[in-house]
């Protein structure tokens, strides 16, 4: 392996709900976890995304919400919902796509701007195991 | 909410794999995720699963793999595998469960004794918003 392991910063768990607003409290309530960003729209995604936190938990969860009848989220409530997609933050985009694409990886999405992340590039890749992989590119000063 | 919240520890995602043997060089070779515990063979739950964990990330994974043909594991892969279940560890499991059904989950498993926890009891539910959910009881000293 030529590439640092700890390139990879565990930035967040998607979970795939049918509704940011029914499922914000059925979070908070369950286990205390509060809005820490969003809810976004993007219009490339076609979803609605909030990242929450909750005190003394490193592990920041994404709720991902269809925007549109077209919006490719369905298809992952179609399967049931709930987790889905891990996403880690990497300073190289690049570089760290390459190092997955060596190993096996399919690239589901090329690099593009996320609202989410204040236009940081986002990309997907499907491991060999069939793990749907979100990568961020770090901001700008973290790099 | 009668429940502290902060009795929800997370413990670790529950990523299902069609194989250990060759889903663990891919998660060491990809991220640097090293064995912490297992392989088991769970005779309960027809499944084997085993955890891993890398230097400074406190996100523990657990990669599920079927055992048998009729392992249910085979109908999350059937559905594209990966990440699918989140696993919090609660030191009154009981207490937890009824907090859990009182905001709106399913009971999918009773509470039963799992061999990857040394018999510690697990049980499962499902959140109104579509999430399935482990928790499992905290080590008798740790309660």
């Amino acid at each position: 392996m030529d590439w640092p392991a700890e390139e990879f910063r565990f930035h967040h768990l998607g979970i795939a709900v049918p509704s940011i607003d029914t499922a914000l409290p059925i979070y908070r309530n369950l286990f205390g976890y509060e809005l820490d960003s969003g809810p976004f729209s993007d219009p490339i995604q076609r979803v609605t995304v909030c990242f929450l936190k909750r005190p003394a938990d490193p592990v920041v969860l994404e709720l991902i919400a269809p925007d549109k009848d077209d919006s490719p989220i369905r298809l992952v409530l179609r399967r049931g919902g709930g987790a889905y997609h891990t996403c880690y933050e990497v300073r190289d985009l690049a570089r760290a796509m390459e190092h997955c694409v060596a190993i096996g990886c399919l690239v589901v999405n090329e690099p593009a701007p996320a609202l989410a992340f204040n236009n940081r590039r986002i990309a997907w890749l499907n491991t060999p195991s069939r793990q749907l992989l979100e990568l961020v590119e770090a901001a700008s000063d973290d790099r």
